[in-house]
């Protein structure tokens, strides 16, 4: 995927449209959190079995795609304003949860269902 | 950025975590809304001037890059979970938004100040 | 609950705290959502057994606990600000909702795990 | 506000529609946010003095008025659900927040717009 590319694509269509003097980062983070809550909306009454069987359904699949677009085409615009290279930001994120969750050394224990306290959260937080 | 590669890094990564079992498109769905909420809180307090002037700070920057990061790596994980091609799927989706959202022939009117009710709404949502 | 002295109290306390200039409605609602996140997180890796069970783990009972409240507390100033009777509200969404979803005449379908296809939609967006 | 007795319409509309099984936290903190974002649309593209501003737009006033009840119900199930006392909860909550907050001695210093480096941050983030 050409980020730099899409990134002139979209400032070129808010230009033609006159969006510009709304798109600052802040308006920009909302609409993209919107979005987000989008592609939530659609999981929302699933089982976590239906969900992990979304590619057997097209017209499904396809709304997923779209709403993981919308989320994205705002992501691209915000890292635009922000001038933040967004492909160097994944690098360094994964180099940085790498560090923060270490390979265990032996496997993980399997999840139980005898109750919430014996959940393991596995990635408790990226912040 | 090679989607492609980095879905595969982000695979290998869960897999030597044991967190496969969790990573089911509903609670990676989650996970990417609670990222995305975090970017939205970063300006929350911020005027929109403010916001718009991000880049020179630069530790806000980084920020603002972490979140954006976090939440992208969760899109990328949950295309892949659910056999989404998610360049495709911009695409198809900024050839919508074209159809959409037409270039209008005249300038859009400057943005007023003068109530609620003059305000234009650019982007009257994208479903 | 005693909405309007909550948000006499509410308001008050941002007075005290010089906070006025920062809540606007616009402002409030991203610092919601935030909080609704939060609220979310604790529930993205959890099972839907695991998730009913909450009240079973006291430390967590309380953490949700914590997370309602924090929303709360912006849904009162939102509507503080709105000029919003919150209780008529309620009241008034309630009637929507049972217009909009009757009873109906014979007992829904169990739910189904057979596929995604199956899976009925209890409350189809609560636009 | 009468929680007690809202929860327990609350409860009983959805044993009506058979939605009970679908009603878990989990999915309920699902819709809660898909419902707060929803509430966060209706600012996006607004300048803070827009959204100040609302009460002059009954339109829009009832809008965001429909969907914070949206938010709160949600919010009520999830607390009946849980076993949570919210009125209690909320109580606890705003005492928290007076020890996290103590009142500033002096006046606090006026917004500045002067930079982003310069922006106080009245709430950093009440967890």
């Amino acid at each position: 995927m050409d980020i730099h590319s899409l990134q002139t694509r979209l400032r070129a269509f808010s230009a033609e449209r006159g969006w510009e003097p709304y798109q600052n980062p802040k308006n920009l983070a909302m609409a993209m959190v919107v979005e987000a809550a989008e592609l939530v909306e659609i999981f929302q009454w699933l089982s976590p079995e239906q969900a992990a069987d979304i590619a057997a359904d097209a017209a499904r699949q396809q709304h997923v795609g779209e709403e993981i677009a919308d989320v994205l085409v705002y992501l691209l615009q915000i890292a635009d304003r922000c001038g933040i290279d967004l492909e160097a930001a994944v690098e360094r994120k994964i180099g940085l949860n790498a560090l923060k969750y270490p390979v265990p050394s032996s496997p993980q224990p399997a999840p139980t269902d005898s109750g919430v306290a014996d959940a393991p959260s596995p990635e408790p937080r990226a912040d």
